[in-house]
């Protein structure tokens, strides 16, 4: 605490990120990276603009990588927004769309309630059902809009399509926005994007960290109505008027462009998961049903934490949440055949007495 | 406006960057880039990081650029925070540290009233004096804190840092911050730096948009006392975990550790500037003193919008503020010899016949 800092600075509980270890090697299984590495493409298109033009301040609308999205998938440039990695994103979202209580699950990705603090908009964490699944009959109440992964986070587990595009027409008629967080939607989940153009209120957020191995380079967009989007746009030019540099936007438009490379990486992710979700059952694990590139898992017996700290010490990092419900939960991202195979084995171990 | 904005999304006025054209080749003397392209070894960093590992997320403490300028400037590396440009940093800083009336000049970087009513902090411009110089005795009355560049923009001109230090040796009694953005200061001003383990109160700010021509880089710091930085930190963490890119953060470090190469060329940039003041001053127009990459001048009998679109058909892009006491001036980045020889020689088509 410091004389200095204002209300604000003083009573904010900073989001802490999965540790990011520089000193020793591990089988990094903590904060949802891409095993595979980026198309052959982006690292060209890097390459490429690495040079004297750095001298020059970026592409202010992002035209390039905005153009890639929009023909993707299929919407109009002024319904894509650019961004410094969903996270960004998403805190303009909040400072444009809300003011009173939203809402988002209580078993969540715990940087909306960070967010809403720093926005100082009141919230209310909604609780997902005994399964861990969202219920969606909870957002169709009186609030000032909400927010959830789909696939959520840390669970995993999807929500059908026709229940998010319910909660959207309720909230429609309400004139408050829907955020729809979708950075795991490449694995499993369906989007809204195609829904967009009838629902206003939908904002689909998009990360490039995950589904297009590019966590290093800090990209993301949003789609949504053009009014949504212009919404976006007066906070961030409110804010920092170019966050995305030269090398970010030209390797996230190839990144897009490149979908052949990233669905072949993907669907070995969902292969993976698939195979060690079952082998862990197969070994007593209950095992959250996926639609992300993680797993979220526990052991009857053992708790969350014992399990964290041995795979610790055999040198393979998962994500352990210290909070109440999901206390004996670990979230595992899936990694190489090999990884899992590795992480198996210490798993076989841990548990065999149990 | 719409029905989906909050109350702050409807009521801001964005800031409106320099133009950055994409169809037309320009002179582009407009957004204060560097003329010169940025160190090799700034290039030769980027190509390296981008690789493979770009799937993982950044170091989310900076620490290699944060330990270059740590080592530059002679500070501890607690005492520096790493932004993406320094822009993202004034946001981060109005966010943490000001909640009731702060001061600043009137005429002054057109981002200081945006960061403001995006926090929600009221605000009193203070005029300059009739010779556009910041008077410091204005800054010594009570206030929630105060920011000003040194030199200031788009003035250019310095304030003598013992000016500076006696505004923030008063603040430092009120235990208000005063943020010292030293944008321009490689062109001349006197930096607070070596100062900030006198004054705890002290943020200056950095960025590598123009010193070190990185514009297209979005790469800034900022150096003071640790719970100043630690403050920046709190509210970073509650908006976006890693803003800088792991090429950003590579190349940054590299251009940080080349200070013989960006010394060089902005004595160029010093002395182009100081030859074409002069000329310009010999053919009748009024040149402020600058200590920046820029020069604020005037033309006695044409006004500001004329010169302005005069040199813009000539293919020479200039700025002009549409504002009461400055309408009548350009603000000229200084280039190339060569682009400024240009510019004279429009200059004096323009001014021939007055």
């Amino acid at each position: 605490m410091s004389v200095y800092w204002n209300v604000r600075a003083k009573n904010l509980s900073p989001y802490v990120p999965g540790e990011q270890p520089k000193d020793r090697q591990f089988i990094k299984l903590n904060t949802n990276e891409n095993p595979y590495p980026p198309s052959p493409k982006v690292i060209e298109a890097v390459k490429e603009a690495a040079g004297d033009r750095l001298r020059l301040y970026p592409d202010p609308e992002c035209t390039e990588f905005r153009e890639a999205v929009s023909k993707r998938y299929g919407v109009k440039i002024d319904q894509v927004f650019a961004g410094n990695g969903s996270d960004e994103i998403l805190a303009f979202a909040f400072g444009a769309f809300f003011e009173k209580t939203i809402l988002f699950p209580d078993i969540s990705y715990s940087f909306y309630p960070v967010y809403a603090d720093l926005w100082d908009i009141p919230y209310c964490p909604v609780s997902l059902k005994n399964d861990f699944t969202i219920k969606a009959s909870d957002y169709k109440v009186p609030s000032d809009g909400a927010v959830f992964p789909n696939p959520n986070a840390p669970t995993g587990i999807a929500m059908p399509l026709g229940d998010v595009l319910s909660i959207a027409e309720f909230m429609e008629k309400q004139k408050k926005v829907l955020i729809v967080d979708e950075a795991y939607n490449a694995f499993g989940a369906q989007s809204v994007v195609p829904h967009i153009n009838k629902y206003k209120n939908i904002l689909a957020v998009h990360t490039l960290s995950k589904s297009a191995s590019l966590a290093g380079l800090r990209t993301g967009f949003a789609i949504g109505s053009e009014e949504l989007i212009e919404g976006l746009k007066r906070i961030r030019d409110s804010f920092n008027s170019y966050t995305l540099d030269r090398l970010a936007l030209s390797g996230a438009a190839a990144a897009i462009n490149d979908s052949r490379y990233y669905d072949e990486i993907n669907k070995k992710v969902i292969s993976t998961r698939e195979r060690t979700a079952e082998i862990l059952r197969g070994i007593g694990f209950n095992v959250l049903p996926s639609s992300a590139n993680f797993l979220f898992i526990s052991f009857p017996k053992i708790d969350g934490t014992e399990i964290y700290s041995k795979l610790r010490e055999k040198g393979i990092l998962v994500r352990h949440f210290k909070k109440e419900r999901i206390k004996d939960y670990l979230r595992v991202t899936i990694g190489t055949d090999e990884d899992m195979d590795k992480f198996i084995k210490e798993c076989k171990v841990i548990t065999e007495n149990h």
